[in-house]
């Protein structure tokens, strides 16, 4: 699988294909051709070629694409059976949200724990994912081999946390604070996906029109 | 303001433009390059130029742009001095953290009312929201001028409730149900924004790469 220079615009479609081909494969599909792939997903045929072809050989001329072999490959392109270890930090609505109805290891990680600093929280358990108040964090980082914090923390406490965090080795922050916290020079290899909800609805709001 | 044919990449940026003018804004610059907007943003000085020019002049040569007013120009091509009437329907954590937390009025609407099946819920108020039953959810479409709705309801009942919403008129669905409902051919001048957690994970889980 060759991994060069690969435009950030193939690697958002990404996890779409993975989607795609996932419910492709419950409903028993078993073949696709690149145009059928495409036109369900709003793109060319050539476009799904050529960004597939970023990753390596995949379907055959004429036959197309087996459903369930590209899944398992997309999803390998994407790490999905890593199962690393991830913590979320910052139980309100939205971190509890997350706790229970998202499934972190159909997207490549285990949550091993969530943090809080709300006494009534700590030592509880939500989903069967135990809840450490705030200080233990730089301990279980200490022991754990932690790639991914989720952060649904008020945003004032998200530079302090992403910095701290950071410094512990944590390899990626999923920010949903909506503050764009700064990354120093020493670790600009930490990888930062920030969710805004705001964009979203913007473009909501723009496509809506007058 | 002109607005023809404008790419989706173009649309999406927009957002991240409004988020970042006003936050220069808000810090007390006045004016700024292109090519600093677009460091700042990971875009280069043409790209800048070139995505505003698609809906009319902005900045002068060897001026800049003046901060405040081309923020409030990107905000009015996003049409978020609208405020248009927007509901939420399913009260769980998630719905609780939008409500709670989430700005609407600073995205282009007012969240009017929101709806629930849970008897304990229906007739409270949530940050001054109230919380009415689903039941009333069709008197309510009649009775207001609801441009968008917000599903944050299980999956399995996506599908039905947004054939609902569009055959009332709903012109716009922001859905976190993470489940792609079908739009049919006679409401497809309706505008669906699916918010997929899974897609941005997976893109970190890529990024962090082995």
């Amino acid at each position: 699988m060759k991994k060069g220079k690969i435009s950030n615009a193939v690697i958002r479609r990404l996890p779409r294909y993975c989607r795609y081909l996932s419910s492709l494969h419950r409903e028993g599909v078993e073949r696709i051709s690149s145009s059928a792939l495409g036109n369900n997903m709003g793109l060319t045929a050539s476009q799904i070629r050529q960004d597939l072809s970023c990753f390596g050989e995949f379907g055959q001329q004429g036959y197309g694409y087996n459903v369930e072999k590209l899944y398992q490959e997309v999803s390998e392109i994407l790490y999905l059976h890593k199962q690393r270890e991830a913590v979320l930090i910052g139980v309100g609505n939205l971190g509890r949200a997350l706790i229970q109805n998202f499934d972190f290891s159909d997207s490549g990680f285990h949550l091993g724990a969530a943090f809080d600093i709300d006494p009534a929280l700590i030592g509880t358990e939500i989903n069967g994912i135990p809840i450490l108040g705030a200080l233990a964090l730089e301990n279980y980082l200490a022991e754990h081999d932690v790639a991914v914090a989720v952060l649904t923390l008020p945003g004032r406490y998200a530079q302090g946390m992403a910095d701290m965090l950071m410094d512990k080795g944590v390899r990626g922050i999923w920010n949903f604070t909506n503050f764009d916290f700064e990354v120093k020079e020493e670790h600009n290899d930490v990888v930062v996906e920030n969710i805004h909800f705001s964009d979203s609805l913007r473009v909501l709001s723009y496509q809506i029109g007058e």
